[in-house]
């Protein structure tokens, strides 16, 4: 594969700089897939690929070289960088000479399709992107349908998204709202029970009702779930809280509660 | 309060700096406590504190002034500091005033008490403080009795440890093993069943006897748990993964499975 040598001052080295210290300006649903594994996922997912920055001075593996060339086929550009250059641009170490810029697919609530049986998360306002990452490793191992985003406080591009949900955010399906009460609305037209993460005034999340499609509301790490989430009446549900600190950590309180809809869903 | 004013280069400064580095040869189970809330249970468990340092012109509450006050008169050593001597200690913003220097407990394997229905994690080559604090926030809240470390690769001090785990690495009370030979022997002698968890050749989580006492073994975040624990002959524990990921995050896992035997115990 001959592909045009660029260094570190090329537009494409500088956006793939600019995305990985999550800067604003990038195009939209813009990420950095850095070796083996995640570009793996973005072969097998089908999603575009802007850019393919290829180092073989620095692939370990045939199977780097043999993606490598696939990935140039999809790219609409391929360029062939130095071991120097990787390693300026890469965030983790070793990356198997393979860094690409793909794109996110666009998913729309207006056509999203569900069973009667689906299993949402909803993310109110989370700030922490290794917290978002995170629930996304867990979404994709509970099977749960879409991640729903409302009052968005960090990307779903961004680098430490990508690492933590291990790949998982090119592939979980997720919806981001700007306005709540249009999520709300939503959920309610297609026939959602919708539970707020809350131990105030909350039922055991071991005895409610996870039978047909549910959707499971967490909130930022700081402040909880927004305002008009309780103003829609919605049923609480509460992990008990048997020590001394007053919550969970959100990526756990909600791993837990997905688990628990997935059981009573799959009859475990 | 009348206290000596001291700048950074006093030892007493140069050590918090040096616990807050996680830098080696700081004396044994020593952490820094920062602002009010961690502070609160540093006086509440009644740990040794070794120094106050406090900076009355960054207190914004009165009742930091009070904790102050408490806090140096079980100090052995008590300082003031300058405001810009507490940016430069404080690894968060606005600790209210309040560092202090102090030491975790000591537990003792050989004379630790437990219930009939006790509930035991156990971390093996744990490598990230972060995931360490996120679970030991969770043993508090489901009442887990006490964290068994072995080949242990992260110190219970490290400031991230506090952090992530809202201070409970003051409360939760851990034991730490040389040689996981030993943890097997003293886990066999004090009768619990012991659950590793993978999910590979496992039993569902969900169908898993949790009587008696309970022991749930996880592994590093690269290499899952070592081979003694398997050697041992012990149950593996498993959570269904039905998406494309491998493995769930450590954490998450581990609470979990921990809330998992809560429920079971507790007959929720």
């Amino acid at each position: 594969m001959e592909l045009q040598q660029i260094g570190l001052q090329h537009p494409a080295a500088s956006l793939v700089r600019d995305i990985q210290n999550n800067r604003t300006g990038i195009p939209r649903r813009t990420f950095v897939a850095e070796g083996l594994f995640e570009n793996n996922i973005v072969l097998e997912t089908g999603v575009p690929v802007e850019t393919l920055l290829w180092c073989p001075d620095a692939a370990y593996s045939d199977e780097a070289k043999k993606r490598a060339a696939q990935l140039a086929d999809r790219a609409r550009r391929a360029y062939q960088i130095s071991e120097k250059t990787l390693a300026r641009l890469a965030e983790r170490p070793n990356p198997d000479g393979l860094l690409s810029v793909a794109r996110l697919p666009d998913w729309d609530p207006a056509t999203f399709e569900f069973g009667d049986d689906a299993l949402v998360l909803v993310t109110d306002a989370l700030e922490i992107p290794g917290n978002l990452g995170t629930l996304l490793r867990t979404m994709d191992a509970c099977g749960a349908d879409c991640l729903v985003m409302t009052n968005r406080r960090t990307r779903m591009t961004h680098p430490k998204v990508l690492r933590s949900s291990q790949g998982m955010s090119i592939k979980v399906p997720s919806l981001d709202f700007d306005d709540v009460d249009d999520a709300i609305d939503w959920l309610k037209r297609n026939r959602f029970r919708v539970y707020i993460a809350d131990t105030d005034d909350s039922v055991n999340y071991r005895e409610l009702d996870y039978r047909g499609r549910t959707a499971l509301v967490v909130g930022s790490e700081r402040f909880g779930v927004s305002r008009p989430w309780y103003d829609a009446g919605f049923q609480r549900v509460g992990i008990p809280m048997l020590g001394s600190a007053d919550s969970l950590n959100v990526s756990v309180s909600a791993s837990v509660l997905l688990y628990e809809a997935r059981a009573h869903k799959n009859g475990w």
